[in-house]
């Protein structure tokens, strides 16, 4: 059995003063329902991804506000589910799970976060809870600085120089920025040249060394929310319908620095790249484009080799020979990525379903990515404890 | 399809000063594990019930750190789930799809909650997150007095007296802390006479009027888990299996002081109770005990009348009686409840639903209630705006 989209909403990405978490929410939900052409009453359950209402809005216990989304809803069992920024496609997990037990047909589930609320030192804060605080956000370390133990670990097992580093990363946030500049809903509309990402200066600080604030995703308020059915009722539904044809969560150790997972490679991501592409009996070659985890520049490097698309150590080829630019063999976060589109992390995983979902209908947030059949998300919780990977694929 | 359980952990309930959230989490795990006689590579999946780990313990995305159980664990996914006091529950019907759904055999639901970490002042404002924070929480409404709500419209509905509530209340705490002297996990060992608890002191000070402090919870540590598979697998592997054949979550809207729902009943509780015993053709006199939600004395009182185990209004029936008492009718709380047992609020739901399988197999924690076949759990979150209803049967 397998999921399929019947409905979306995409929030604007970005600092919204106007808006609310409750009015994030709601707002998306409404949307998605509205463009599956259903009332609450049709929906069985909602799923909402949230990362810490607690910390930024000091709202736990968030999922039975859907209701406010429709009161059709009422009685329906509303969850909250939370595994740091990879909680958006946790809950698509667990809504899959759910049609697929054949206990509901339609599920709604939302992505939300709203970070602006508290000032950056505190989002960083509330950010650092994602690692394993005794020995991390508790010691110092931001998630720039867990990150940047992963530059560090990369550099050392490939022998990189720190300026070669620098220069391949200026690659990765200049494509992001470049394709931001034609999605609506991106954060940033500002192009970066190669010089000004590559170096430090003024506007571009070191914030965790080797990574400087052009490597670091954004500090985000959004939503996101797809309707989820059984892929046979979406085909009864709808004309085109995109499916959800494989999806993989691989967990690792929380922690990065207590050194039992590699600091070179995502281990689970590459588990569970080859798990969901096997399983369905593909290969990186059968996906045309993807939305992955590019929280900070180095993840997106270390992002092309798990997922096959470089050699190990060798990522900066995929940047090189053109591969993950729009126009190249797998372009990688058309959207802009969370560099450039945002990062609000409850609704990242969400986002990213949304963002391929459109581009393979035809009617992409952004530039279109021609004869665009499959896609790929990949979502990240924490500095790489936890992993999911989507494909997703046009079947009508 | 249904799913079953073969393995179980309940640590003790309270201050546990020598414990932390990760070796609560760990120690519930690992016992849980060895109860079914499986290891990590066994199973399939992970599910973590914690309300905020974030509040309490600076620690959110808890859900990875299940690794530490067991490295086989490693690579499978793990997922935090959040619904207030209801996390437990909503993990439990969480697996439970996941397994029906096939794609997982055998799935860990770990509930834990270390709340101590923090002073009383500290705890209340983290539990008032459980709340529509922007209109109660953050206008100054604690638990004791959303549910000081409930009290206020029970005797305003039904011509109630305090005094006559009090005296009513009275008897729910003297029955609670009467069943905990047998249960060794307990939290509190004390008999309480209902003079004590029927008047304000200087020892049983009001909290939020009409409630007093021998009305509310208590503030714990602890953790519960069980193993999980399918009815089938469970039969094939275990002599006694004690089946959840049916959970129902129903959702209501998240505030109480708003309006949009009763303050003299329990709306949802009464549909979600109603839905799971109609489902399994089975009326509340095929239960021959339950676990339900006393996190205030007025609680238990209105989930009598929401069981159906007393008319509306009338619930203080069910205690004059004696149907709710250890060898009554239907025995509730026989392990002392949230009230005297304890409530580490993520934990409970699991906490419930292993009490009762204990019991089912005649292995109770506490005081065994005779001839028990099936039995009820009830899970509330929030103001009752998460509401989980589970029945559980032995079925060999």
């Amino acid at each position: 059995m397998s999921a399929s989209i019947i409905g979306m909403a995409h929030s604007r990405v970005g600092r919204q003063e106007e808006q609310t978490l409750y009015s994030l929410l709601t707002e998306a939900g409404k949307e998605a329902l509205k463009d599956a052409g259903l009332s609450g009453k049709d929906i069985d359950a909602v799923y909402v991804a949230n990362y810490s209402g607690g910390g930024f809005n000091k709202q736990e216990h968030l999922a039975p506000y859907a209701i406010e989304i429709d009161e059709g809803l009422r009685f329906k069992p509303c969850i909250r589910v939370e595994n740091a920024c990879a909680s958006g496609s946790t809950a698509i997990a667990q809504a899959i799970y759910a049609i697929e037990s054949g206990r509901f047909k339609s599920v709604l589930v939302i992505g939300v976060e709203k970070m602006t609320s508290l000032k950056t030192a505190g989002v960083t804060e509330v950010l650092a809870m994602a690692s394993y605080y005794p020995e991390e956000g508790g010691k110092g370390y931001s998630f720039p600085g867990l990150y940047a133990e992963y530059a560090k670990g990369y550099m050392a097992e490939y022998g990189y120089s720190e300026e070669e580093l620098a220069d391949t990363l200026a690659y990765i946030t200049c494509k992001a920025h470049k394709n931001a500049m034609a999605n609506p809903l991106a954060q940033m509309h500002m192009e970066f040249t190669h010089d000004f990402a590559k170096q430090i200066s003024d506007k571009n600080p070191m914030i965790a060394p080797p990574l400087k604030l052009s490597d670091c995703s954004l500090v985000s308020d959004g939503a996101a929310a797809v309707v989820l059915t059984s892929t046979d009722n979406a085909i009864a539904m709808k004309d085109k319908v995109v499916e959800i044809s494989g999806i993989v969560h691989a967990s690792d150790y929380l922690s990065i620095v207590q050194g039992k997972r590699a600091r070179y490679e995502l281990t689970a991501v590459k588990y569970a790249a080859q798990k969901v592409l096997g399983d369905l009996g593909m290969t990186i070659n059968d996906i045309d484009l993807a939305e992955v985890h590019d929280c900070f520049t180095i993840t997106e490097l270390l992002i092309y080799e798990a997922l096959g698309l470089a050699p190990s150590g060798k990522g900066r080829e995929a940047l090189l020979n053109g591969d993950v630019y729009i126009g190249g063999r797998l372009p990688v976060n058309p959207s802009g990525g969370l560099k450039a589109k945002g990062h609000p992390v409850g609704a990242t995983g969400v986002s990213m379903h949304v963002l391929i979902v459109k581009q393979l209908l035809g009617e992409a947030i952004g530039e279109q990515v021609k004869e665009a059949a499959a896609g790929l998300t990949l979502n990240i919780g924490g500095s790489g404890a936890t992993n999911i990977v989507s494909v997703l694929k046009r079947i009508r």
